[in-house]
């Protein structure tokens, strides 16, 4: 399935957790399922937080660019275009919360669902699961936003 | 000077963020002032959001880590342990909030400023300011527990 990353414009494209122009970076996914995103990443095996146990600021980056990306969904829906098919709009980050319920087992694949809960002007406020064998291990709160003119072209 | 991360034992040193056994890693490190925590850090290229601004989830681990740090910190007070020269204890996240106040420019040297606002038991609460060329950009807070025994020896 075409993710919502994949359909950022190219100046877009180069964020480290999500962008498919970053070489080096995370390359989290979201597809948009009809009612929710969902991202899967396994996390590589540098991400340790202690031996056995990924690292939390690798699921604080999971939730930011699943809950962004899901952001952008729910905008493109709201403006009656389809997400995963036309171009993505990008939002940007104000706050982000996440509260780690649990240990996240190192060496499986980590699976994030997220949900818009809030649609309004250029605010998208979207919530985040973050699952490992199925457990929820992590849940979190985007507030996205539509990016400023004063991001966009400074490279 | 000494760092808190510097002095956790070898098996809590693998923290991507922080571990100084982690090769691959971020090396964040907090030296203890006095009253704060203080944490400077110039993030590698690859760390974008948007070309010319600093990755979120990059922040996100800096107040992650930092914050940890800073709360090992406080515990060390708290029990008349002198920070930065007497063994850290290891603290892990229960939760991370990062408020993006404005956009973080790429290319600059971040210093984060984290303050204990709560010790009680095993828990400490951490506000930490990320600012880039001295001026704001980010403010976190995160809650930080003594690891638990379940977490040790699961390499």
């Amino acid at each position: 399935m075409t993710a919502i990353q994949d359909l950022y414009p190219d100046d877009f494209a180069h964020c480290f957790g999500c962008g498919r122009l970053n070489a080096d970076g995370l390359h989290i996914r979201t597809e948009w399922t009809g009612d929710e995103g969902v991202a899967c990443l396994r996390p590589p095996e540098r991400y340790l937080a202690l031996p056995g146990f990924v690292y939390g600021g690798l699921i604080a980056s999971l939730v930011d660019c699943h809950g962004i990306g899901t952001a952008a969904a729910a905008a493109m829906l709201a403006e009656g275009l389809r997400p995963g098919e036309d171009e993505s709009p990008r939002f940007v980050t104000a706050s982000l919360t996440v509260d780690y319920l649990k240990p996240t087992p190192a060496g499986s694949e980590l699976v994030a669902r997220a949900r818009p809960v809030e649609v309004k002007g250029r605010k998208v406020v979207v919530e985040v699961s973050v699952l490992a064998n199925a457990v929820e291990t992590a849940r979190g709160r985007v507030v996205a936003v539509r990016v400023p003119e004063s991001m966009i072209g400074k490279a």
